[in-house]
């Protein structure tokens, strides 16, 4: 089924703001427990935010999820990046098999991983492959835009679909992950264009790009957004010009889970670049996003701040994957334990402070 | 049985330096996984680290236990912390009930939690209390020296002992944690002479005390370290004269750990102030030592850098007690997962880099 414009428009316009209520009513609770209050810093507010998108107190996310969109980059054959673009199959193949960092990461924290075709430029076959192919890889953002402005609203809509398939086998958290050669490429053009950074600022080094290399992604991207004017009011026209079919399947599942009332845990640059879409797209959204670490990439904690977030993790990754956002899950679950298991002052006979 | 300073001088000269050549061989390994190299950041450092304490590759970390240190401070007396001294022993108590934050994120992390009364100002009876007690509480330093140099000794022997009891029951990795209202007035004060921040940079909230107390615990300190002149050459000197006895049990315990080739994973501002002087008394320790968490107190990632560290987690944590540490748990075990669980190139078939 083809996706509108106006369908995804009223898609979004479903989407409900957290409830305030909600968040108080944790935050009180917190201001129980045996510790000076505030003192578990974004322990606490995560817990309230989870209280507060789902409408429980202490929600179960026992089952989460890490969506993995996996996609090409036309821009590739400018040379933007240290590996070449066979490696997106290869490593989608890697993610089926259970060999990838996130796998690892997923196994510890008790996450599925879901790997979705959604634009590799080459055919793939796998039983647990989730084929949603929109195209064979993006075109070339140098010589034209990526994608078509409806091509754009396709791989938004494989993400709602597929935020909406997962909840209803019992998904309740989602974490965003990626694969796909070029990426980093895409997503500081995004960012550049979304935040007002400058390509310079926006443009890291991606799996590990020497000096020379980054100076020409610099110029490629600055190319591309010369020659396709994005427009950072509308942010269809800047995905399908400068962006990537997995960002588009991140910008879907960010607003299908913001929809379904579930907590998005954002990875690493593409999908804070994919988030930068989502929020300009349902500025609401931006109440269901928790950031979970601070990639290498320089761009990335602008834009965070961009969009009010702030990482819980410095690890300096540079991995993608979902890696970051499935590490944090374990802060969540603590968030949660924290909320129920702890002792408040009256139940354990702790003074409270003498100073107010 | 008493030490003498002697003794621990002795003690300290069989820490061995980590194994190079055991880090070394940790980092081949992880060049060979399916990820840009290094783009797993700290996680590959920590492994490398991990090799190089231990000397085997992927060191078995499942017995893992926070040490928390209990001890008052007569310098309350002056008024320098937003809660009253009887919350020290309220805690223990709560400690050894499991209503804790750290109780709650140790059995997250499958960790134990032990409890030392090293030097609470108040008579402990629990089953569950290893109780140590070299004095009732420090004395006030704006008076004296909080202890006397013998006592500073016997502080660490508690602590490496500790150590010594713990690891032939099995713990092969520690952190450090505390509790002792008043300590990060002691830990200032430590952090300013050991590094040279002025105390106005080494001296934060605490548990949250407003710009008036804040002004008052700098004047304090300043007038502590006026009158005591503890010698930043000589750790033993500034534990005994503005230090805890909280503090010195956790200095124990990092030589401890050092020596018997354990990782020791440092908490927040009063664990980092003891590892400040841990590394003066036994430079090698510092190879032994990992950052967790970066604290709300503004002098905490200056006291880590002095120590060449970097935190992993960025959560605002300002509650001690080993929370951030324990916390840190997740990802040594992720670390060590990843070495041991991921594809490498060749065998997941994936193209290495097309531009060296």
């Amino acid at each position: 089924m083809e996706w509108t414009e106006q369908q995804l428009q009223l898609y979004i316009q479903e989407i409900q703001m957290p409830s305030q209520a909600h968040a108080e009513a944790a935050q009180q609770h917190s201001d129980q427990l045996t510790k000076p209050p505030g003192s578990l810093g974004k322990l606490e507010l995560v817990a309230s935010q989870l209280a507060a998108i789902t409408g429980e107190l202490w929600p179960d996310m026992s089952k989460r999820t890490v969506v993995i969109m996996a996609g090409d980059h036309g821009v590739c054959e400018e040379g933007v990046s240290a590996f070449p673009s066979s490696v997106t199959p290869q490593m989608v193949y890697n993610f089926l098999n259970g060999g990838a960092a996130v796998n690892v990461l997923a196994r510890a924290a008790h996450a599925d991983v879901v790997c979705v075709d959604i634009g590799v430029a080459a055919k793939l076959e796998h039983e647990g492959l989730v084929s949603r192919k929109v195209m064979l890889g993006t075109n070339n953002m140098v010589k034209g835009a990526a994608m078509t402005r409806e091509q754009a609203i396709q791989g938004i809509a494989v993400g709602i679909t597929l935020a909406e398939d997962l909840y209803a086998k019992g998904t309740r958290m989602f974490a965003t992950g990626e694969m796909g050669i070029g990426n980093t490429t895409a997503s500081a053009a995004i960012v550049s264009v979304m935040t007002g950074l400058t390509v310079k600022q926006a443009a890291g080094r991606g799996t590990g790009i020497h000096d020379s290399m980054l100076q020409h992604k610099i110029s490629v991207i600055e190319k591309a957004i010369t020659l396709n004017h994005p427009s950072s009011s509308d942010p269809l026209d800047v995905l399908s010009k400068v962006g990537g079919m997995e960002i588009a399947g991140l910008v879907g599942v960010i607003i299908g889970a913001a929809k379904l009332r579930c907590p998005v845990v954002l990875d690493g640059y593409i999908s804070t670049a994919a988030a930068l879409l989502a929020a300009a797209l349902a500025p609401i959204s931006k109440g269901y996003m928790i950031a979970s670490h601070q990639s290498q990439e320089p761009g990335h904690i602008h834009a965070l701040s961009a969009l009010g977030l702030a990482p819980c993790i410095q690890l300096d990754l540079r991995v993608g994957e979902g890696t970051g956002a499935v590490l944090c899950f374990h802060f969540i679950d603590a968030a949660l334990k924290l909320m129920q298991e702890m002792a408040t002052f009256a139940s354990a006979g702790v003074d409270g402070r003498t100073d107010t």
